[in-house]
């Protein structure tokens, strides 16, 4: 028996060009109705069925169907392993992503990950913790999210585990990958005299969000929940950066192949806080140049509406997932010449894990602070 | 600076047979202190400097260090996964767990896994999600008891990660491990006519828990939380299996390499319920022997303290973490000469997906239902 009932806690903004959906007006099936087996019996055959390509589908023997996968890793291969939580209330907020957002982004925070080694994706093992909101409906897109990632990065889903949550939402997941030993790129080669590149454009995310929470906050204050339009069209391009991020695969299979590119990092904590990772790894420092950081206008007017500095969201607003990487200066050519969207934005030095910004009056200053990290109060 | 605080909500039993700590009296460092990434440094230092044979050091090129880890795969093995959510409130209670418990569980609830499969492990995925109650000290405790598993059954801890929980803990764990194709025991080669076995006893775990949550009960109506004395000790062995059970590689690594054995599971759920999935796969039925179980005595005497059936706590407890395997029935007396501690419990039958149970009477009934199932109500 399924009913059709309101659910007051997950509440979406209806919005076309996001797809969100409202689940006010959806069907809403206790997932306590089906159970747990019944839960894992349709997970498992949703992703037994999906789609694969051949190279993938080769190497699974045994998807989810026993007390662990089979998986015949690729020969003369290197595993690469990453793993994200996502944490409802932390990492995301169900009253402005949908489920479909939500599947797909876990799949791309991790993929991020692989790619930021120089790998390519092979499976992935999704963990799921579901408090008694979270209708049966609601997990079939959060899967459909999932495997739309899975299938657009060639990635399986293979075995994951599913359990009831007392508090939130909870998701884990792990993503495996592969690459010849010579094409991995860690965060460890920076060398003194290296230019920093960058994928795509920065700060979009954060703007993104700064967009979300306010619709959040009007549809909090609204009188009419049932009737309420968010207002994200004009924002469309911040707010799809935030919720459905892009692996950079189309740039990672080009750098992983070049000698020349030493180290290589995804931003997810933020530009200056990823740097310092590489920095601090590579023992060098750092020196950006605020002139070159790629700035969309659309976060440069973002960030007027909030009377803040655009600036300030490229250099320390997480979750871009462009990927940022070092490279011998004698190659800046080259990459200009053979990678488009990727902008030289800074250089390596010996001041060992400083990182310093050359402002466009041409003075320097350390930037001492950002990037998100959980914990801190 | 580190502070001396009570921690109200996080509160164990203090019983020296089982090294539980109370954590009223322990220093209380705040995770908020050190950061996210303070914490990551210290789990890291923690998990690469831990003591790896030298088979799985080999194959860990990079641990936790960078976007993702970087593992070299056997040449000619399968690679097998194992992926286990641990949820405070639903999985385990702190009052009756220590940290090192329940990172030590963390692990053999997925080695146990690997173990049914037939392989053995290599690596392992830890990610933590933690609430402020979690102190420092609480973690390492936690990494503690990981570590002291991955050193007990050889396997790595290669990444994870870690953030903070506006509700419970959640601990989330994936596990590989390896093994040449022809040993891998999965659950769907069950046949008619082979005889079912299980290792040790069954329906230890299940009592101790029983024994666990009568203490929690006298616990929270004690009136001097700070003088509480668990009484414990004569349920030792019971208390021990479930807060600490073992993964059986001791008997899996025989069992794996002989190819009479069909079907291979861990009892996690439920003997019954196992032993159903273990039908389902195989697409057959099985009649289990009521006076062929193997009971502990304590079982016995526990169960009748709470005015139980011992045989009820065998057939339905869950985490046993005991193997249970099918096998040519010709190689009956081969088992019982060769592996100690394992016995015949039943046998497979054409009787599709029906478990039921021949009593010492003679009489056969059918086993309806029992075995736990998240959601369900």
């Amino acid at each position: 028996m399924t009913t059709r009932t309101r659910c007051h806690r997950v509440v979406s903004f209806h919005q076309t060009s996001h797809k969100f959906d409202n689940y006010m007006t959806k069907k809403h099936t206790p997932i306590a109705e089906i159970g747990e087996f019944g839960l894992i019996e349709r997970i498992k055959k949703k992703c037994n069925e999906a789609r694969l390509s051949d190279k993938i589908a080769k190497q699974i023997i045994l998807g989810i169907d026993d007390d662990a996968s089979i998986t015949e890793p690729s020969t003369g291969m290197m595993q690469l392993t990453a793993s994200d939580l996502l944490i409802e209330g932390v990492h995301f907020d169900l009253t402005y992503t949908s489920m479909k957002h939500l599947g797909w982004k876990l799949m791309v925070v991790n993929l991020s990950d692989i790619a930021a080694m120089g790998g390519v994706p092979t499976h992935a093992i999704i963990s799921i913790a579901l408090p008694a909101k979270i209708s049966v409906e609601m997990v079939d897109e959060l899967y459909d999210g999932i495997l739309q990632a899975a299938q657009t990065y060639t990635c399986a889903i293979i075995g994951g585990d599913t359990s009831t949550s007392l508090g939130n939402t909870v998701l884990s997941a792990t993503i495996t990958g592969e690459a010849p030993v010579q094409f991995i790129k860690r965060r460890n080669g920076a060398k003194p005299g290296d230019k920093i590149c960058v994928t795509g454009n920065l700060g979009l995310s954060h703007a993104g969000l700064k967009i979300l929470l306010r619709e959040k906050q009007r549809f909090i204050e609204t009188q009419a929940p049932e009737g309420f339009q968010s207002q994200l069209q004009k924002y469309s391009f911040a707010v799809s950066k935030h919720l459905a991020p892009k692996a950079r695969f189309d740039i990672s299979t080009i750098t992983s192949q070049k000698e020349w590119v030493h180290a290589m990092i995804d931003i997810s904590d933020g530009l200056v806080s990823d740097v310092r990772h590489v920095c601090k790894q590579s023992g060098v420092g750092a020196l950006l140049y605020e002139n070159a950081i790629p700035l969309d206008p659309l976060v440069g007017s973002i960030a007027e509406e909030f009377n803040e500095n655009a600036l300030d969201y490229a250099l320390f607003g997480g979750e871009e997932f462009e990927l940022l990487f070092t490279i011998d200066s004698e190659y800046e050519q080259e990459i200009s010449d053979t990678i488009p969207g990727v902008t030289v934005i800074g250089e390596i030095n010996e001041d060992k894990e400083t990182v310093s910004l050359q402002q466009t009056d041409g003075t320097i200053r350390n930037i001492l602070s950002g990037g998100y990290e959980h914990f801190k109060k």
